[in-house]
């Protein structure tokens, strides 16, 4: 488990996310072209083959079944999740962009416009997982940008959707849930059909088929990210509890087998306690087999010379969520440049950020955090740029706009600046 | 040419692009996994056979010669360059974003932190048309957000790229230029090769086979948009020039037969005199035929009742472009909702958005304003949550995490709050 940061099972974890799937493609793409042509036909016989229900009935749950599962729910499972909608909610409001306008010489006015998506269709995993925390952390903040649409769509094995995911839907302001999964579901949402509203921008996890939908469909509607595997890396000192860090990384590796957790430390000290630490805590847990083996393959304690050359490991897997557990985490975090969340100190857990903190949970995997961003609230706006040139002001620049015009042989580009002035 | 906004060549114009092409994709698949697996080797290869030049030298172009071509630049275009690469970083400017940190309740603290994106790969595609603005449009946003490593990749027909692009590169701040295209330079970007550095996000236009190319690597690394063909929409009032609009309609006509024109105006008046304005500007064109075709398929004169009707049919296409030609376009801005740049009133063409206003050219074709954004800063920069918990606020919610977690059979997420307190 303890290894240094040249070994070889650092660049193991690094690779073990692989997002070119050729296999499944020619699948997919078949799938997408049936239920563009076909419609509901096409969509009720996926269902069938590989949900097992019957779509014969309208397959479509409205927001009066959505608020009953809501107000049937538990009620501490209910205040749970509404403490968590109100936390999600505060936070994304901070990140709302608003429409600005500048002035510039002669007149000229520039700036950028903010308006929602209009349509969003959010897809929800089935399966055995249920995860009513998902569908809050992906509904909300776009109910915050302001999406006047938001449905759902989500797989109902033998035509049953878990209550839990309803009530969370409704809390989250969706409209409505289409009982379908897989990239039949992606597709009637990207293309419509008679019962499915096309919508501008599809978010949410999935399988590997899911994914693979939505990269296809990429251009042609928006999507979030391309979910790889999960992870967590943990930066600590001697400052740290080995107790805390063994859980965190277990809390991380219970998830699935290609789950990966990492510790990077220089204290040799806390690496041998967290190494003893976690096959003790390994034995209490429930999902233990699945734990060991994700621990076992893209596990690893990283002994390192200080906290900078923590801070540019780190950097170098791009983990979906960093902890650091040290004595000074604010001067740490301005070290690390590539990280979905970051989690500050000894007392702020993964889990914390996965339900209730605010910031949302669905965060770039596999290494992408060093490009994609937490989904958000900016996810779903969009920005349309204004120019208002007056007469003067283009009389100014007439002749650059039409030197780089003819420069480029585009002559009525030209032509329609020349006709003005 | 004149229609009403049920006409099926509204339809004909919102349909006319097709992003999910499977006829090339088999192809392309090739490709990146030949690249990806061989490197250099296939990347020469490729070369040889598309572009028709050896790769045998490096085919690295190094930041003295982009600079000893940008000196070498005839002094009209350079100094033209050099205003609009000054207007497209002062517009730029203004969308960056910034780190911020609240606190919340029991000391916790919450927020965002923002990073440049390290590494960019620029893709300009090759051919005939040259344009030095692209460069520009994709590298300075990049420079901006503070791209540390931006880089460009360009088919060299016979060995040669236009010096002007070169010039546009250096004053972007462009590091070097591969002398390859495609969709095998797609793929050095993504993979790396022996020669190309891996990147973490490709922008910038392409063919069909760049653009599946960047579809299929999306995930991999980041990309901007796929982009389709270019179209603008104008509305027009009773105060528009009908001379001005005939002839923005031809600097959109012009880029190709793809290329969609449309006004959309209650005048009929005016959308008679416009008719006959566009046969007449169109007999005076280089690019007639082009135009033409362009025109004859995807140009339409759409009469509707009023200005709110107008903004509907506008929402309904999505343009790339907007031009407000009426005699109150603030008021008419904010009636629509999706537009990739929109241009008020009558001194406003879109040609000096092209060039030197400021703004980005780069923007959301084929209807996809609805969800997507102009290339802007923004892209460049990525974000990371911030949360700080005190024991006291682990403690105040760790009922609620805990009961979350059980609910979702999560018991290790439980139990490494449960360690805590």
């Amino acid at each position: 488990m303890i290894i240094d940061k040249n070994s070889d099972k650092l660049n193991k974890i690094l690779n073990r996310g692989e997002l070119f799937d050729e296999k499944y493609l020619s699948v997919v793409m078949d799938i997408l072209k049936d239920v563009r042509i076909n419609g509901d036909k096409a969509v009720k016989s996926y269902t069938k083959k590989f949900d097992n229900h019957d779509l014969n009935e309208s397959y479509v749950i409205g927001v009066d079944e959505l608020k009953s599962s809501f107000d049937k729910l538990e009620s501490g499972l209910k205040d749970s999740l509404i403490k968590a909608e109100k936390s999600i909610r505060f936070y994304h409001e901070k990140q709302m962009e608003k429409t600005w306008l500048i002035n510039g010489n002669n007149g000229i006015v520039l700036g950028q416009k903010i308006s929602p998506v209009e349509n969003v269709g959010i897809y929800v995993p089935g399966g055995k997982a249920v995860y009513p925390s998902s569908v809050l952390m992906n509904s909300v903040p776009a109910n915050v940008a302001g999406v006047e649409n938001i449905v759902m769509s989500t797989p109902a094995a033998y035509g049953k959707v878990q209550e839990s995911v309803l009530a969370a839907a409704y809390l989250g302001g969706v409209k409505k849930v289409y009982k379908i999964g897989g990239a039949q579901a992606v597709a009637a949402m990207a293309y419509g059909t008679e019962t499915v509203e096309k919508v501008d921008k599809i978010v949410g996890p999935g399988n590997i088929f899911v994914a693979l939908a939505k990269k296809l469909v990429f251009g042609f509607v928006d999507i979030d990210m391309i979910a790889g595997p999960s992870e967590i890396t943990i930066i600590a000192d001697e400052s740290a509890n080995p107790q805390f860090i063994a859980a965190d990384m277990l809390s991380q590796a219970e998830h699935d087998e290609m789950a990966s957790s990492v510790l990077i430390t220089y204290s040799k000290k806390l690496a041998e306690s967290v190494n003893a630490e976690l096959k003790k805590q390994l034995e209490e847990l429930p999902r233990k087999d699945i734990a060991e083996a994700s621990l076992k393959d893209f596990g690893a304690i990283v002994l390192v010379e200080n906290l900078e050359e923590a801070a540019e490991v780190s950097d170098r897997i791009a983990p979906e969520h960093l902890e650091l557990c040290v004595a000074n985490p604010y001067e740490l975090m301005f070290k690390v440049r590539n990280a979905g969340a970051i989690f500050l100190g000894h007392y702020t857990p993964e889990a914390v950020g996965d339900y209730i903190a605010g910031p949302n949970h669905t965060l770039p995997t596999g290494g992408s955090a060093r490009f994609f961003s937490p989904l958000g609230a900016y996810d779903f706006l969009k920005r349309s740029s204004i120019v208002n040139f007056t007469k003067d002001a283009l009389r100014e620049c007439a002749e650059d706009v039409m030197g780089i015009a003819n420069s480029e042989e585009l002559t009525a580009h030209a032509k329609s600046v020349k006709i003005r002035i």
